[in-house]
């Protein structure tokens, strides 16, 4: 299943998915269509277990491994390297939850969409902990921080490559310090 | 054809421009199939025409405007409240760019790229000269910067209602606020 997965990616970011069928996944996975019907009942469900699976690496172990963070380290800049990490090394996975994600049906997507949830949870979680309390940031306005961050790292897949001048860890230097400076003086003197 | 393509981009962003045909966009705008092909001949040529226009507009009179501020004025706060006020005005329509750009052939996809590129250059020239010509900072790095503000403005379209609790105008002054602060000590120390 893992094997079909990466090759039913690859065909969905080259030709998308729903131009894409089942034959052309079995041709890049060098199965026969009968052989991906073992595993599988229709496109759409491959397309459900790249997705989940790519949520999957996104959330694996990623609560335990903010937690056991040394108090110098930052989250944020945990979060921003691992993303971008990830995006590098599954593009095809990273693009086609991007471009595709709304062809699946609502139960698939609302199964999706409580994984990107839980991710949202965690990376706005550890916004409220950078800015502090005492603040009084209204929540609203760290969601929208958070989803400027997601902007930031998620865009990636318009322009960014990693085997370009640029490698990925230094890519989240960027990002990481973008958002650090960009967001220590928040509340920017009561705008909101 | 305007009447046509804004109903065509509200048909596209609902239902996806390959599940759509033209009926639907006949329905939308209240004409007939026939009344559509008197001013199109297929479903691509209306997506052009919507993508192409909606690029008019992000270009419409933006170095002029730019060339016109005052010196005090930042290039860069201007850019972002008309991005995202053009956003907030014209959802449907830089949706399915984000979308459906790709669906088009390629005669087309290089036009509408070439405008966007006459965009990504602007954006390119008021960072550089934001970051000043001593800094000696990289080509590419300045274009990562470009897409990162790209990234957390076209992120919008994932998240950002403009009737919610945050109004067009203050979202730009976080990004701007993000951005302004976030590179003010570019280009950190010499990490790249």
């Amino acid at each position: 299943m893992e094997k079909i997965g990466k090759a039913a990616a690859r065909v969905f970011d080259k030709i998308g998915y729903l131009q894409a069928n089942v034959n052309d996944v079995a041709d890049a996975v060098r199965m026969s269509k009968g052989g991906i019907y073992h595993y599988f009942t229709s496109k759409e469900e491959i397309l459900y277990f790249v997705l989940d699976r790519y949520m999957d690496r996104v959330l694996d172990n990623l609560e335990t491994s903010l937690r056991a963070l040394p108090p110098e380290a930052s989250k944020l800049e945990f979060i921003i390297q691992r993303h971008i990490r990830l995006y590098a090394g599954h593009k095809e996975e990273s693009k086609t939850l991007l471009h595709d994600y709304n062809c699946l049906s609502k139960k698939y997507r609302q199964k999706i969409a409580e994984k990107e949830r839980r991710y949202l949870d965690l990376v706005v979680e550890a916004l409220s902990e950078y800015l502090g309390e005492n603040k009084r940031v209204k929540a609203e306005e760290i969601k929208a921080l958070a989803f400027l961050l997601f902007g930031m790292c998620n865009w990636c897949y318009q322009w960014y490559d990693p085997k370009g001048a640029i490698d990925s860890d230094t890519l989240s230097r960027i990002i990481w310090t973008v958002l650090d400076s960009g967001i220590s003086t928040y509340p920017f003197g009561g705008m909101a």
